[in-house]
């Protein structure tokens, strides 16, 4: 028995969860129709594409997603809730998205004060609740890393870093990626880039002595994507530390790009747990889910 | 009377001068045949596409390059030059290229240690020379800026900031890039940029608040590129600030992009003053060609 079909729609995928009653995983589905794949806005379409077979049944169970499927480019815009917010919060702020044949609901994202500006999230919010974490500082790694504090299950700050984003851009499109071959994470040469990362001159001034250190002090190209890894992370690293202060941390996700901020962490003195990542998403739309009477 | 054929060869352009006696601009030319641009190593076949009518002459007048020409993926390897060094120093390390037919010089660029590593520079030595400027802190805006100051006539210390680069990096290819649109200079923008970049956080982090500055703040798709670009420049300065102390700066160059570093020092309490930089390349080759005894 289906009691949710849970959909974590981001921008470039689409991934689908069926749900049983206690929450549990019985299938799951995806595919890279995201949003900015979706053509004419036909969301409904593109979400019976995915998963007409568990929602266009007799008893059709709940449908509830999250991620930017509820932005302005998205179905329909949940307007960014002000934190502090948990799950209560958010299940009392759902929108109802224009489908004229079934109640499909989504979740807003999250809105608040960053160091230097205002921030927001959507999506992660989701995948905070699903680790069932109540009191902690996250780090949520991806193209654009979150780093959220909770306390008693709501979240009371949040930062955003485009840092996965930067590499990306400076891999594939700068001067820096022409000097730089694909090659398996050499960890030698992040730590380098980590150390690098606490001299002087700032992000644009270092960027630059990743050309250096080919030219001048034999770094590989095979070994100069984790060098600068390790050089955007620490900055990441070293501005969180700042601000929020963290003694420990856990870092949502498993792979290596979570190794590695656990390790620059460490580098900096912050003590690191993980909690996996995958399928954090369907926790929290089902803790979401619940909270809204969507589930029982 | 050719006295010098004075060639600035970079990545993207080549930029030929001949020169009179006294230095005089006699004709210039310029053509997209940078040096990424030539095929098969062929840059003998490139230069008299160019210039052929003012080399290939009964009396043929000495030819001086500088700039990418000079690098590993140039014509010949000039070595880097370490610091410090003047025109005078330039002179006595040019290098010969490979041409059968003609002696075609070529300037070494420059070496020393930046702030958080080695750091280089191919062609901006030719410039800083041509300004005349002898003594005194000089900024070089561009794609990849440099600041160098410059006692006694030879260059002391120097820094690059991929500052240009990046800035094009997230207008043309990132996420950033798609909530903007083209548009003439917004000067209270580009002031909010400097003052966004002396909040906390740092550029990975505060990158993020050009999108959130979009949705919750009302900056325009207009707006957004200059403030970006004073985000990016309010560093670049706040990181020259911070190393080399300043009192005053001379930015080459007199285009928009100098102004706007020159608004950026202004707010950052650095005095400034401008120096052509058009040509600069040219006047930098002729005295350089005086020195190393090409030109008499």
């Amino acid at each position: 028995m289906t009691a949710l079909v849970a959909i974590d729609w981001g921008s470039t995928n689409c991934r689908a969860f069926r749900l049983g009653p206690g929450g549990e995983i019985l299938e799951k589905r995806a595919n890279a129709m995201g949003i900015l794949a979706v053509k004419n806005a036909n969301f409904s379409g593109a979400l019976m594409d995915l998963a007409r077979d568990w929602i266009d049944v007799p008893v059709a169970p709940p449908v509830l997603m999250a991620g930017m499927i509820g932005s302005a480019q998205g179905w329909i815009e949940a307007p960014y809730l002000p934190i502090p917010a948990g799950a209560d919060d958010i299940a009392g702020h759902l929108v109802i998205a224009p489908d004229p044949r079934r109640e499909i609901n989504v979740v807003p994202g999250l809105r608040g004060s960053g160091a230097a500006g205002p921030d927001v999230m959507r999506g992660e919010e989701t995948q905070i609740v699903g680790t069932g974490i109540t009191d902690g500082v996250l780090c949520l790694p991806g193209t654009h890393s979150k780093w959220a504090v909770v306390e008693g299950g709501r979240i009371v700050r949040f930062l955003t870093f485009m840092t996965g984003e930067v590499f990306s851009l400076l891999r594939r499109n700068s001067i820096l990626g022409r000097l730089m071959v694909d090659a398996p994470h050499d960890a030698p040469a992040y730590a380098r880039g980590l150390v690098r990362s606490q001299s002087a001159g700032g992000i644009l001034h270092q960027l630059f002595t990743v050309r250096t250190a080919g030219l001048l002090e034999g770094l590989s190209r095979e070994a100069a994507p984790s060098f600068l890894s390790g050089l955007l992370i620490g900055h990441e690293i070293a501005a969180v530390k700042d601000i929020l202060k963290p003694k420990s941390a856990t870092v949502v996700g498993a792979g290596a790009l979570a190794q590695n901020y656990a390790i620059a962490m460490s580098v900096a003195g912050i003590d690191t747990a993980f909690v996996p990542g995958e399928d954090a998403a369907a926790r929290g739309l089902f803790a979401i889910a619940l909270r809204a009477g969507l589930v029982r």
